[in-house]
C-alpha cells in the first residue's frame, strides 16, 4: 500500500470546488477508510486567475493538462470540466498513462463509451463513474456488483432531477410548463439554457450508461427514442390524475421477446407505485433481476455535494485498491462487449393517454374509439369533458387505452387527424411499463 | 487470475439450494463476469441422505466440516446454516485458512461480531455479508463504499419482510394482529414461531450491522432498545390513518448532540413519505450523508431468489478479486474500530402518539393534557371517541405530542396511571424520525 495519495483535478466550477472542499472537510474520514492520506495536489483549468471562493492554497494550478497527465505522482485523476472532446481526451490519456480515472460525465461516457470503456478495460488503473448517473445515488455498484451473479430483467428510473422537479411544481400548485420552468430557474434547479434537461436528453446519457452495464453491451445513444418534458399542459397533470395517475419523466429499458426496448419519455405512473412518491429534485431507479427480483434506489440526482460524496467514494475505491484496475468497468470481458441494438419504436407495445381536442359534436368519442379499434386498440377509460352534448366548442376527450402496438397506435393518430372534428394537436404520454407496485 | 473458483457451502435448507440452483442457472452468465469458472463442488450438511428436490450430482456431500475448511482447492466458503455458535466456528474457522468468506447470517455478524470482524480484518481472504441485511439489496455496499467517502448521519428503514406485511394486511384489509399473523404463516411469509420476526429481534440484528459500518465501531446488541409489532391494534392503524400517518415497524439510528441514538420499534410514519409506501414483504433502508444528502434502497428483504442473488454479489466480488482481501470490513482501520455506546433511552427526544382508553366523563382529556403538560409535553393533535359527553362507558382519547423527553413521558404516563378514569391500557408509539419526505 502506497503511504500517500495524490489526486489531480481537472475542473474547478461548482463541482470541482465541491470535491475540494469535500475532501478537505473529511480529511481524516477519508484517511482511516484508505489507510493512507488522500489529498489533491494539482488542478487544470483554463483560467488559472479565477476567483473561486475557496481556500486553493495547497492545490497547485495549471491550465496545461500535462500538468496532471505527465506528473508521475498523480494517482487519481478527476475529470469535472464535462462536454466531450476535451473530457474524452484527458480520460483516454489518464488512462493511457496507467493513472486511475474518476469522472462524472455521462455525456462523454454515453456518447463516447465504445472508446473509452475498451480503454478503461484495458488500462493499469481503476475507472470509477457512480456520480454519472443519480450521482451518490449508487446505482452504477448496484449494476456492477449488485447484481453481478443475477440477469437484469428491466430498469427504469427518474433520472432528470429538473424535469421530476418542474412536473412536482406543475403537480402540486397546478403551474404550466413554463411558469414551473421558471421556478426551476429561480431556485438554481434548471440552467439558464435548459435544453438538455426539458429535452430528455441528460436522462438519455444516464439510461445508456445503465443499459451498458445492465445488458452487457454497448448501445448507440443516437438510436434512443427521447422526448422530454416540454409538451406536457397543466390540464394532462389534472386528466391523469382524475384517472388514478401522476405524470413523471422516465427512461425504460428492459429485455422483452423482440429483443431489448429502451426509450426516455414522460409517463403515466399509477399514484400507489412507489416511483409516484418521487419528488421534487430527487431521483429513483428501479431494477429487476431474474432472482433478486425488483429493487429501487433514491436520492438526490444533482448538486455539488451530492456529486462530491459519489466522486469521492470512487475516489477511495481506486486508493483501496491500491489505484490498480480491479475487475472489467462494464462488468464483463471485453470480448463479450459487443454493439447492441435497440428495439425500434414501432414494435413496442405499451398502453397510452391520448388527449384529443375536438369539436363537441355527437358522436365523436364514437367515431375516435371506432378508428382505434380498427386498428387494434383498445380503450380502458374515458373522459369527456363537459356533456359532449353536441354544443360545439372545442372540448378534450382523453382515453386510456389497453397495451397497444405503437406502430398501430401512430397509424390510428394519422387517420384521426383526418376528421373535420379535430380542433386542436393531440397528446400523446405512454403509461409506465417495467417495475410494477407489487412486482 | 486462477483459471477457476471453487466454493464449499455451508447448509443446503432454503437458501442453500437457492445458491445452488442460481450457481446452476447463471453459470455462463457467472463465468464472464469473473473471468473464470465458478463452481460448487461441496457442500456440508448434518444430514447427507436427505433429498432436497434438487440436483446435488455435482456436488460433493459430507456431515464433517473439516471436509470443506482443509480443503485447500475451496476458495469461498458460503455459511448458510443460521444459528450462533457452528456458524461462527465455521466462520472463523475459514477465515483462519485464508479462505473467503460470504455469509447471510445477520444474527451471527450481530452478536458474535466483535470476534468475527477483527478475524474478517486480518484475514488474507475477502469477507462478504451483503445478504445480512435485506437479502439483495445492496445496503452493505451502499454503506462501505457508496459512503465511503461521507460521514453517515442517520439511518433508518423498514428491515423486516414479515412485520411489514402483516402491517400492511392490517392497514389495508381491517385486520386484527393475529389475523394477519396467520395470513403471513399461510403464505410462508413468517415461520411456524414468528418470535424472531414479530418481537424486533431479526430487524434489531440488522440495525446494529449497518450500525457497525455506518458509525464505524462495534455496538452492544443487548444494549439496544427493541420492540416489536405484537402490541399493535387495528384501531391503532385506523387513528394513525385519521391522523394522516402509516404504522410501520422500523430500525432507527443517528447521530444527534448526545452521541448515537438507536432503537427498533413500531412507528408512525406520515403518509406522503416514501417510508409510508414499502408494503407487503418489501424493505427499505433510507441513509442521510452529510454530503450525499438523503438516500434510500428497496427492495426485497426475504425469500431463496433476493438472498442468493445478495449471497452470489459477494462471491463474485471475491472470486473477482482473486479471493484476497480488499480493504476492512467495517470500513476503517481495526485500531479505530472501538465498542461504542447507545445513548439511553431515556434520553432520546421524539414525538408520540398515545392512546388512552378512559371512561367517557367529562374534564378526562383536561386532567390528561394537564399532566402531559407538567411533564413538558407539549399536544399536537387530538382525537376524542364519541362525544366525550360524560356517558361514562369506555372510550379512546388519542394524542400526538410534540418533540418530548422519552423520561418526561414515562413519568406522565405512570402519573396518568394512577387516574381513576382510566379503563385500560394505554398504547405508546413514536412518531418516524430522521428521514423526512423533504429533507
Amino acid at each position: 500500500m502506497k503511504n500517500e495519495f495524490n489526486l489531480g483535478i481537472f475542473g474547478l466550477g461548482t463541482v470541482g470546488t465541491g470535491v475540494v472542499r469535500l475532501v478537505s472537510e473529511h480529511r481524516d474520514l477519508i484517511a482511516g477508510r484508505v489507510g493512507a492520506p488522500v489529498r489533491i495536489s494539482k488542478a487544470v483549468v483554463s483560467d488559472v486567475e479565477k476567483k473561486r471562493g475557496i481556500d486553493l492554497s495547497d492545490i497547485r494550478l495549471s491550465s496545461d493538462p500535462a500538468f496532471i497527465l505527465d506528473d508521475p505522482d498523480i494517482d487519481v485523476v478527476i475529470e469535472v470540466i464535462g462536454g466531450l472532446d476535451a473530457a474524452e481526451t484527458v480520460i483516454l490519456g489518464a488512462l493511457a498513462r496507467g493513472k486511475s480515472v474518476v469522472t462524472a460525465n455521462k455525456a462523454v461516457l454515453a456518447e463516447r463509451g465504445q472508446a473509452i470503456f475498451p480503454a478503461a478495460h484495458d488500462a493499469r488503473g481503476h475507472f470509477g463513474f457512480e456520480s454519472s448517473v443519480g450521482t451518490a445515488i449508487p446505482i452504477i455498484r448496484t449494476l456492477r456488483e449488485g447484481f453481478s451473479g443475477d440477469e437484469v430483467l428491466h430498469l427504469s428510473g427518474i433520472i432528470n432531477g429538473t424535469s421530476n422537479y418542474i412536473l412536482t411544481r406543475m403537480s402540486r400548485d397546478g403551474l404550466e410548463f413554463d411558469e414551473a420552468l421558471e421556478k426551476a430557474q429561480a431556485r438554481g434547479l434548471a440552467e439558464p439554457d435548459p435544453t438538455l434537461d426539458i429535452q430528455g436528453v441528460d436522462a438519455a446519457h444516464k439510461l445508456i450508461i445503465m443499459m451498458d452495464l445492465a445488458f452487457g453491451g454497448s448501445f448507440d445513444f443516437s438510436r434512443l427514442h427521447t422526448e422530454g418534458i416540454s409538451g406536457i399542459r397543466a390540464v394532462d397533470i389534472r386528466y391523469a390524475a382524475q384517472l388514478g395517475y401522476v405524470i413523471k419523466h422516465a427512461g425504460f429499458a428492459g429485455k422483452t421477446g423482440q429483443g431489448i426496448e429502451a426509450r426516455v419519455h414522460p409517463v403515466l405512473v399509477p399514484e400507489d407505485h412507489i416511483l409516484s412518491s418521487v419528488n421534487d429534485a430527487f431521483n429513483a431507479i428501479a431494477v429487476s433481476g431474474k432472482f433478486a427480483g425488483p429493487s429501487l434506489v433514491y436520492g438526490l440526482g444533482a448538486g455539488p455535494g451530492p456529486t462530491a460524496a459519489g466522486i469521492l467514494s470512487d475516489v477511495i475505491d481506486a486508493c483501496r485498491h491500491g489505484c490498480s484496475r480491479q475487475f472489467s468497468p462494464v462488468t464483463i470481458s471485453l470480448a463479450d462487449w459487443q454493439p447492441k441494438e435497440i428495439v425500434p419504436m414501432d414494435r413496442i407495445r405499451t398502453a397510452y393517454y391520448l388527449r384529443f381536442r375536438v369539436q363537441d359534436v355527437l358522436g365523436v368519442l364514437a367515431s375516435i374509439s371506432h378508428i382505434l379499434a380498427e386498428n387494434r386498440i383498445s380503450v380502458r377509460s374515458v373522459i369527456q369533458e363537459g356533456e359532449a352534448a353536441g354544443t360545439g366548442g372545442p372540448v378534450d376527450v382523453v382515453l386510456i387505452t389497453h397495451e397497444a402496438l405503437e406502430a398501430d397506435v401512430r397509424q390510428a393518430l394519422t387517420r384521426i387527424h383526418q376528421e373535420p372534428f379535430l380542433a386542436g394537436d393531440t397528446q400523446l404520454i405512454r403509461i409506465h411499463k417495467g417495475f410494477t407496485s407489487h412486482e
